[in-house]
């Protein structure tokens, strides 16, 4: 996919490149489109069937409306504003802020959002404006979603893994990681973190690991993003807050997104920037104002027809998303259980097999008694049609420690197909043994 | 807006900005602010009468239809499969690829073309794959777009302008400036430049000039960036084809939106790559490429409703909006004729005041007999109730050539405020003489 520069024709084509993540994403598609009956367990994406598209675009007149009232004009002139350029920092803010304060339990006013183009945007500004001098690094929990360590690592920021088995050491981990790179002459800026049912792990960190986590980042003035994707997505067990909830110093950039709340084609995510940065109100107003300029560089500002659309549908649900998400909570809890139930079943006769059980998400993690990479997903999806994603593919640096765990994705799969999978999959494992 | 990295609280606001855009874009965003009843010239919106939203939201099924033909599979999926996350050059490429042979006489294949989050992603991945290097170099015709120069100057590229009054002489301004480059031992890379109906200019460079351009730029392997806004919007005279139409050599990268043919909020712009790049067609395949993985990692991929969205009017107008946009461009029209009227009258005492007659576009630039700049912006709103553009705002580096000249904008004002507004600006004008 890359160009080989040294024997490129032009000298447009350059070597700079987050090259170890997009040749995973590059295999992934390979293995999916070269097997094609495949069942993949490899897909996060949410579940179609709660995709509701007629609806959701029937509630953007609803925004116009809120709009129209909220800006004191008539309906047809708020739906043609909403057409034009507008506000870089977004038009739905206090919905958003509405909704996170509503369903995460993290007091939020509008002027500590920013709307961003899927959180992906988000991620990139958030990074452009914390590490943007030579020698400032990014951490991250590893294995972590390959789309924030590739936009890192596309703007050439040093990122470096914080590899921890036991999420409750991660503060201990993370502080040996920092003070390596601080030794190193170079200068830790910022920690990206999934706390709340991690892609890929599946894992989420206590409330007391998050309440060190932001006491300790705090104090050595390391930003947190905290990215919520799976927060909604919740089982068993109690909620945890976010990180954000207990960020008094206030150190902690919260992700949001309505790809999986909604869906992934609106496009709509969003920062929001703590009251205080650093114990600073003027530098969190400074901190929201940069992130806006950054923002308005990428995309100008996020689609207002789908924010309307995002709006229209906070508004149709009173707020929250909560009770809008039940039925899809209940389809990913019905297929993790399945999952669970056909691991029982289908790795009975390996002691060697172990998986978790994850209180919410789309993910959980396999460890086999055979090493598991790029060769075998490739006979894995041939010779048993199923397609899985070795964790060693989210490792920063790729390492040895998950040779053998692979990510397994429920969320996508159709119910059916799980049990079957699991049993390929086993007989894959047995046939390599 | 910037944080003063001096008195932050925290190391993680770093100075590295595009200071000089920020700065012009808050000042007139706070003249606009401080003077609501002013008549803005300075605003170059599309006409929001033109936007009819009910009607584009209307034919998103019939871009459903097609997709679900296109793909063989029923209407619900392919309706499920557009709300899901997709492919990240586009889903509308082919349709683009049609509205851009139709209506640029720009020959094109679906492959060719890259979809974006408005064009200013476009930009923003055009400058990444072409620019990555230190000392590597964008010029631009100055003064230009300042989306263009902010997005160069946040990626650290060095921006160097090439002014040039009469734009028949633009390629031997240009050798000039790229030759001083190259002795200061830096390289250019690319040519940023909107050939037709300029912004701010309102000039347009000739069929010879663009000829001459990208066999000067194809020569030294120099891309140009030809970003085309306002290319549907001819009041008079013949078309004249894209730089990219006479591209044989292959080094322009065509940049396209729908922000003024359709409306801004749909957020959808594209690139399109030529079929060889440098004479290489390996070299145009992996320049898709590497613009599609930078463009996965700003922003995943376009929101794929907007794009059915403006998939669906470009099947419901036989894949051209050329009449659709008729409307429109006689509104513009009459606009400009009238803003040329006026400045006939209101300053016909002044033998020192000139001023173009673009033959397109939403811009015509108007010469003073006095210097204006920040000040006179200030007061004029003040005084007259009319905001107008200093072209020294656009220019790189800002310089005196330009210290008299002033962009009006005829696009987004209604009929009966210009002459009003243009007979307020000769006054304040006239009192400072």
């Amino acid at each position: 996919m890359l160009a080989d520069r040294s024997s490129s024709p032009t000298p447009s084509l350059p070597s700079a490149a987050p090259s170890s993540t997009l040749a995973v994403m590059n295999f992934l598609n390979e293995v999916a489109l070269d097997h094609p009956l495949a069942t993949s367990l490899a897909s996060g994406r949410p579940a179609e069937r709660f995709f509701d598209l007629a609806r959701w675009l029937g509630e953007l007149p609803r925004f116009v409306a809120y709009f129209a009232k909220q800006s004191g004009v008539d309906y047809g002139t708020a739906e043609r504003r909403l057409a034009q350029y507008g506000r870089t920092a977004g038009v739905i803010n206090d919905l958003v802020a509405a909704q996170v304060t509503a369903d995460q339990g993290l007091g939020c006013t509008s002027d500590q959002i920013v709307l961003t183009a899927g959180c992906q945007e988000a991620i990139a500004i958030c990074l452009q404006a914390l590490c943007s001098e030579p020698g400032d690094v990014l951490v991250v929990r590893s294995p972590t979603y390959i789309g924030a360590t590739g936009i890192a690592e596309l703007y050439g920021i040093g990122v470096v893994g914080v590899s921890c088995a036991d999420p409750d050491q991660f503060v201990d981990a993370l502080a040996d990681v920092v003070a390596d790179v601080t030794r190193s002459g170079r200068r830790v800026r910022a920690l990206y973190v999934i706390p709340t049912f991690d892609n890929p792990s599946g894992t989420s960190l206590s409330a007391a690991v998050r309440a060190d986590l932001v006491g300790w980042c705090a104090e050595r003035r390391i930003a947190v993003l905290e990215d919520s994707p799976y927060d909604l997505f919740r089982f068993d067990g109690a909620p945890v807050a976010p990180a954000a909830a207990v960020d008094e110093p206030g150190c902690v950039l919260f992700l949001g997104t309505y790809s999986k709340t909604l869906c992934p084609a609106v496009r709509v995510g969003f920062v929001r920037v703590p009251p205080r940065w650093f114990g600073s109100e003027d530098a969190a107003r400074a901190l929201v104002e940069r992130l806006v300029a950054l923002k308005s560089f990428l995309t100008v500002n996020t689609s207002q027809l789908m924010q309307a659309v995002v709006g229209g549908v906070l508004l149709a649900n009173g707020g929250s998303l909560a009770r809008a998400n039940a039925p899809a909570v209940a389809h990913y809890r019905a297929n993790r259980d399945r999952m669970l139930a056909a691991l029982t079943d289908a790795f009975r006769s390996e002691p060697d097999a172990r998986w978790n059980a994850p209180e919410g998400g789309f993910f959980l993690t396999l460890t086999l008694p055979i090493r598991f990479g790029r060769d075998e997903v490739e006979a894995c999806a041939r010779e048993q049609r199923v397609v899985v994603t070795p964790l060693s593919f989210f490792a920063i640096p790729p390492d040895d420690a998950h040779a053998r765990t692979v990510r397994l994705a429920f969320s996508s799969v159709s119910a059916d197909e799980i049990a079957p999978a699991v049993h390929r999959l086993a007989a894959f494992v047995e046939s390599r043994l």
